[in-house]
């Protein structure tokens, strides 16, 4: 993470930290594996202050402690340019247990763990371009990776990976992993009663709920007859679990409205095919 | 490893590339680990080029071969600092067996491997300060991690590192987590021909030789009895050990020169106490 690419310089260094230590342990969670420790090389500029490197530690240490991590090694040194702060993050899983992007098979359906589309709009909401619920800034500042869901995936799922670039484009390089494609319903996306408000009130941002990214959510395949244990497994853990597709043969992945129009989700917006402007 | 700062940016890729994983199997190395593989986290500049990256991931894939290392994984990202790169090295050793810094007692001798001073004058070399034998450009650029040692040392060994910062002042840091102090003799201190030649010319050279760094050989305490074995695994590896003086109780690391006389050795120079100016 680079500042003033991954973080803002004057984001609180506590946050720092925890996003840091979230986004590698969702990572971990993607891939059902059970987080153990830590690693972090940090290059410092010159002219950081004691209080932010007391404060980032302290927030880093918070962070571990709570998801039970240990800070195993690592590095520090000093660098001309901006902040730069990478963190390796070890997991367990049983060996040929892991999930893997490439484990999609045709007729299995598309899950997504919690809510989509609350980083996106909190990220928009922290610089000030929208004015939202605090709880989605919360979101996009400190993600809740899936770590006790994870690993329970193993055994239920077959392809999976977190949401960090967007629903559809993750989707995509699952699909592209997999030589599946994959047709999702936007109805059945889940979203945060915030995002709803904001989606009520503005309808284009669907599409940056859809391609937002920073959701670190699990995004996961599983064939038909997982669907009871994956219910009882959501209702045990208290993570809300959502069909939203399906994999089919071919490639890409194709997103339905409401009205089973196809829309086509672009760079820099998007444009409804086969139905009514949103 | 951070441009300007640890590496030259005009230093060809695949020797930045080589270094960046040798330095980190020498840590390995120095614990007693047998290294398994490695995640890199590269931070790159947007003007970097496709014949630098081309360049550097060809030296790294064949260095990492040429160690029996995997790339396991790491990540990539775009920075408006100077290139930025962050390698884990993984590595296996029994449970308890870790050769640490703490593990020095009062009585036990201090040996080094291969040769010191050779990247400290190579570094000179390379910046053109120093005329010297390409040998110790290349001893600078391409350390040459002691992978096959570290891991016999296991059980022979009770303190060891690497020698990254300085002959000197690493023994100093072992000493301090040891709870003990050292004595060595200057004349003990193993030196390569190249570096010999150079330190008759200059005897002043010999403060840099000492206390330069980058020379990435292995420094540790055994005890008296585990001599023989120590130089039966030299024989059999072909690595040079060589006995350079003994821990003592106290603190602080002395450096002894031919005529008996403690040398100090200060930061941007060297004063002889108590015998003749070299």
């Amino acid at each position: 993470m680079v500042a003033g690419v991954h973080f803002l310089p004057d984001d609180p260094p506590g946050d720092i930290a925890a996003k840091l230590v979230r986004v590698n342990l969702s990572d971990l969670a993607a891939k059902g594996a059970v987080p153990y420790g830590v690693l972090l090389s940090a290059a410092f500029p010159r002219h950081v202050s004691t209080e932010w490197l007391t404060a980032f530690a302290a927030g880093l240490g918070e962070d571990l402690r709570g998801f039970g991590v240990a800070l195993l090694g690592g590095d520090t040194v000093s660098t001309p340019g901006p902040l730069t702060l990478s963190l390796t993050a070890l997991g367990r899983v049983g060996q040929g247990r892991a999930l893997l992007r490439s484990g999609g098979t045709v007729g299995e359906t598309v899950w997504v763990s919690g809510t989509i589309g609350d980083g996106a709009l909190g990220l928009l909401a922290s610089t000030g371009v929208l004015t939202a619920d605090p709880f989605l800034v919360e979101r996009y500042r400190r993600p809740r990776p899936r770590t006790t869901l994870g690993p329970r995936l193993v055994g239920l799922a077959r392809a999976s990976m977190d949401v960090s670039d967007g629903l559809v484009q993750d989707l995509g390089h699952l699909c592209r992993a997999s030589g599946v494609g994959a047709e999702i319903e936007a109805a059945r996306v889940p979203l945060s009663a915030a995002t709803k408000v904001l989606v009520a009130a503005e309808p284009s941002l669907l599409a940056t709920v859809l391609t937002g990214g920073d959701d670190y959510e699990l995004l996961f395949t599983a064939p038909a007859e997982a669907e009871a244990a994956l219910l009882a497994l959501s209702a045990e853990l208290g993570v809300p679990l959502s069909a939203i597709g399906r994999l089919h043969p071919g490639a890409g992945v194709t997103v339905r409205g409401e009205d089973g129009g196809v829309l086509a989700l672009g760079r820099g917006g998007w444009k409804h095919f086969g139905g009514q402007e949103p």
